[in-house]
């Protein structure tokens, strides 16, 4: 038995133009903490629990697990659904300050059970689970954000594999592809704050687009997302797309919405060090005496929101103060002082359609991040 | 000298119809978080440090301990009021997802000292102190909870004793019974948020009755409670009855005003397993390959709160908000995986007297709670 | 590699007369707790973050080190600002309840880098810094109270003396003396929350002069703190004065406004104790059994604030709520129990010049604290 205290600290500044119509730039500073506390009883048996510290505080995840075998695994409480290729990544070993398009579309934290576990030595892994349902991208961390008004369950697969993993191509080892899958009833009602509806945001964390009052989520939501990863050496992508469909009804009409994200990132070790999917460890970390630096990676991407252009037709949207289309241009350099200190520079450029009064484009975001990263 | 860390974590729903008049069921979620800190210098002193995790964050406990003797310890700073029964009990310990109405009316934490300890043998225990004079059921995590005005402090006494722990009938070994008593001076004013008075809630936490604006507590508060409980296999019984009296003011009439409940709940161990008043442990606990399956207790309450009928003549409150009278019949089953890990599901049904427009009744509340709790 | 963790509670009442014009006495409960959690990995690096509950949740540090040698260290993160000299003691090791008038007038924590080291054997300590540049005061727990309107940062340069500690005059060994300066660039604008000004504090909390709506800090913002303290075994003496000038818009006229404030305040152990400008440990903590009591401690301070006169007559203020002079003489009893358990007692008696209503002076205000506090 033994439990052990793990976490991170961030804090940086967020610079940020072209949200506002002058040309004012915005900076914020940006502070969370986030302690895990985790357990174990004998083999088989552990839990997590996950005090959050950020704008808001909250618990993160609180569940038990048990890891009977290899191939077969239980965890059962609040926990990260088992989704986004992105949102399943460690918050500690993103390339950039923040995660994609695609995360405003997926699951964020939920209460729930999912079964999960490997298969082919390890080259393929599968979760599958039932969650209470929460909002896209919703870490239910108060209450208030994650009430529900349905009796229904959302019902979530995903299974990834590293198909070359065992043999063949050794250039292709660490290429794995997959696809999750989640369907479940939302019926909730037009009263302020029961919507259950997303909002979209921007890399600057402005809302760019969210229905209009009145719109509620009213019948069976599904999400699909092919997504997949690959690393060789110094070199990291990833890749994932997210279709989210959900019928919503505003007065007397339903119809049925479709958003879709995707992203492409990738990542270059200017250090020869090793690209990873988990938070990476320098060969050789930070040193004065030694005359050692860390490790050094320069990151791009480039990702895309697509609202369902009906639902503007329907009116679930309004044109003048939501856009339909986003697209992101980001950049970035992070500095990996050791395994625990990392130092992050990132830039994006936003664009968007529609979105301003008079049917005009909202203006361009252009958003400089920093950020010191500490985890333990 | 060593510091030790614990807590628990609850994650649950609630589902709750008849609140409203209409049939719609509401269901939250509802996750709450507490870290104990606990310190011991040399063999005598100690303290103790709890910050809470839940809507509300703050300081639950803050306090340092001195254990001179068996029977001479003292704590001093912000802890729990040695009063109710049920209150004293452990959060991990409970029967059922929430305390029944007898903690409405007894105090929560508050700032103060207290001696206690021991005498014959263990087999009785007892604690005098002196606090600040908290309002009925508050924790003071925040300041605004917690303001006097006055310059009255509360004394508290209580004696729990097992008469048969040391010798007589084996079967009244862990037979226990005491009595609480609490008199102080509450003296307030007409002032928004300083009428220093009680709300009553439900097993749902709706509020079903509080005074009128205007009132506020003007003079001496006693409170009295006679409690029991009984342990003997897997058999577990607790019983209290409250009165809480104070004098309150509305305009230019004061009148003493007396609100009390009790409860009697019972468990029973399916497995063979002994009930307990603190955490229980397990006989055999789950282990999937050694098909043991921990324990398994159903439980059972009945609860009444009675408001003061005269203070409904008085005005104090408004019987067309405020029920005079609450029911409460809860059932439940609690699986015990291991010592730490326990799932809950219980029901209440609670009905009440007036409440509604037009001397109605309130409509009868049907809450169903479900919890997975991890406690290290 | 280590992390240890550590931190302080505080809980206490402030009891209050005097800032109403009625003779009522207010009485609130103050609870404030800090979690340390402090790493090193290897013998040159390290970290801390360190979550704060009190009103406001938070994180007060996260900042991590390079000891490179004795002379040359570094720190990176939100941390304390090397300025103001009672800013820079610990929490714990305060001799009043709160910081006297200069911390009013110097920054708090902010983000940013650090240099730092000793000289001469440990007799001279420096530190530079580049910091974001906090508002006066700003303990920067929320993004709100953080954000700026510039493209400026603050330089901070501070060394502190002990002139005497490598011979010379025995008696003055502990006496240290040294000064603070800080220069940046400030320009907001005059959107409400966008000012960057600060208000000032009462040490009862409240405050008594504040920037009229419209002005904000747009210039050079410039500070200078001489600073001395002095200990010898039983005795302690702290004095500081610090000039805050910040070039301030209101419509169209700029002026520079010189705000500054001195302290000087002094502590006698009662008990054969040598006074410290850090956490005293007491000669005999307290031991029930071997009759040992702890320290006690006698502090007395005189503290002024002055706000700028031309900066009422320029309207920057409003000489009917704010006071343009504060004097506070403050005194107290500190019981040190042990390394671990303070109680401390004081009284503070307030006056001002202006303030209220027709050019009348802010009534006196008057205030107790008692305070428990343990520190691990």
């Amino acid at each position: 038995n033994e439990v052990r205290i793990g976490g991170f600290a961030q804090t940086g500044w967020k610079s940020q133009g072209g949200s506002r119509q002058d040309s004012t730039v915005e900076t914020d500073a940006q502070h969370r903490a986030l302690l895990t506390i985790d357990g174990k009883f004998g083999k088989v048996y552990g839990f997590r629990i996950a005090p959050s510290f950020a704008n808001t505080v909250g618990i993160l995840d609180a569940y038990v697990n048990a890891n009977f075998t290899e191939f077969f695994k239980v965890s059962l409480g609040k926990l990260k659904v088992p989704f986004g290729l992105e949102r399943i990544q460690s918050a500690t070993a993103l390339a950039f300050n923040g995660r994609a398009f695609p995360s405003d579309l997926v699951p964020n934290r939920d209460i729930g059970i999912q079964i999960f576990g490997n298969m082919s030595g390890g080259a393929t892994e599968y979760q599958i689970g039932a969650f209470n349902g929460a909002v896209d991208n919703d870490a239910a961390l108060r209450h208030g954000g994650f009430d529900i008004n349905n009796n229904g369950i959302d019902f979530v697969g995903r299974i990834f594999s590293h198909p070359f993993r065992n043999g063949g191509l050794d250039i292709l080892k660490d290429f794995g592809l997959g696809v999750a899958y989640s369907q479940g009833l939302q019926e909730s009602n037009e009263t302020a704050g029961n919507a259950n509806l997303p909002a979209f945001h921007t890399p600057g964390q402005h809302i760019f687009a969210s229905y209009v009052g009145g719109a509620f989520a009213n019948g069976v939501r599904e999400r699909i997302s092919p997504q997949f990863h690959y690393y060789n050496g110094r070199l990291g992508v990833i890749g994932e797309y997210v279709l989210s469909r959900q019928e919503i009804t505003l007065g007397t009409a339903t119809h049925k919405v479709n958003n879709d994200a995707f992203q492409i990132q990738s990542s270059w070790f200017v250090t020869n060090d090793n690209a990873t999917f988990r938070r990476m460890t320098p060969r050789n970390p930070f040193n004065w005496s030694a005359k050692t630096w860390g490790a050094v990676e320069l990151v791009a991407r480039y990702a895309e929101l697509n609202i369902d252009h009906d639902a503007f037709t329907a009116g679930f949207f309004n044109p003048s103060t939501s856009a339909r289309k986003a697209k992101d241009i980001g950049v970035g350099i992070n500095w990996h002082l050791n395994r625990h200190i990392k130092l992050q520079l990132n830039y994006h450029h936003t664009t968007f359609e529609h979105g301003a009064a008079d049917g005009a484009d909202r203006p361009d975001e252009k958003v400089l991040f920093s950020r010191l990263q500490i985890a333990f």
